[in-house]
């Protein structure tokens, strides 16, 4: 190798650094979400014979007093890529949710949740919040809160990339 | 309410905020996870005309020199909770790797990239590292250093939480 231009300073050594560690920060945080993920959709099933995208839209509407619009559930699901239509036919069917046209708009449906279906969510939110605490009950509150913080920065650079497109 | 009871110190509080904490951190990650996941795969889409699950088979393999059976393979993967199977026969169509009998084991396959895989799956992975720069360009490298230290720390919980299982 010609010595005079190893030893001149890699002008692309900084960038090069960050995409690797950037790439070795998506995996890291995609290894802790799989795991995650994974566990939650094989103790919702065990434990209470349902599938994460039937909890996933339970979780959207239990924040929605007045019901959400099939386009705004769909938007607000965290975890389904799933056929959220199909879902919602089966928590109709089931008692859990009612779909009615909205008031103001009669060519949307409108889904809210039942007191039922209310109820039911909140019986399983409960032992999730217990499964995701005793997954990350190694982590002190305070290293808790500085990941939080950080995820922050995370968000905000997500947030920044999505501007610029 | 009895105000001895509501003065006293309330016992539960710290195992409480952890839950509540935990929580949050969980859907935090998810939503950093969801963003890049979602993105990555429109990228795919647009820029490759392939899909998460081919680009994670390929992923996997490029590892791999010696080939992965098929039940390897299938633990190994990032993200895909697809058909394995279905992906790597249209991979194995297109050229990009090779299905056989295990030397030491006839009665397993074992699937390697052949090295039109390799050239393919390099091409993909150089976009696919700028794209994740892209999205984490905000943050420097010592936050990026530091979160992934963290995140270390977030998966011995994991992994001790599994050792109680």
């Amino acid at each position: 190798m010609n010595k005079t231009i190893a030893t001149l300073p890699d002008i692309h050594s900084d960038s090069a650094s960050h995409s690797k560690q950037s790439l070795r920060l998506w995996l890291r945080l995609l290894t802790c979400c799989n795991f995650v993920e994974k566990r939650v959709r094989l103790l919702l099933k065990t434990q209470f014979e349902t599938t994460l995208p039937r909890f996933d839209v339970l979780a959207a509407l239990e924040k929605e007093a007045n019901g959400l619009s099939m386009s705004d559930l769909s938007q607000k699901l965290m975890v389904s890529n799933g056929n959220v239509t199909g879902v919602v036919s089966r928590l109709e069917e089931e008692g859990l949710l009612t779909k009615e046209p909205a008031p103001e708009d009669q060519r949307f449906n409108f889904v809210r949740l039942t007191a039922e279906g209310v109820k039911e969510f909140r019986r399983m939110a409960k032992a999730h919040e217990k499964w995701i605490d005793d997954m990350f009950g190694s982590i002190s509150d305070s290293e808790i809160a500085k990941l939080l913080k950080m995820l922050d920065g995370v968000k905000e650079s997500l947030q920044t990339y999505q501007k610029k497109r």
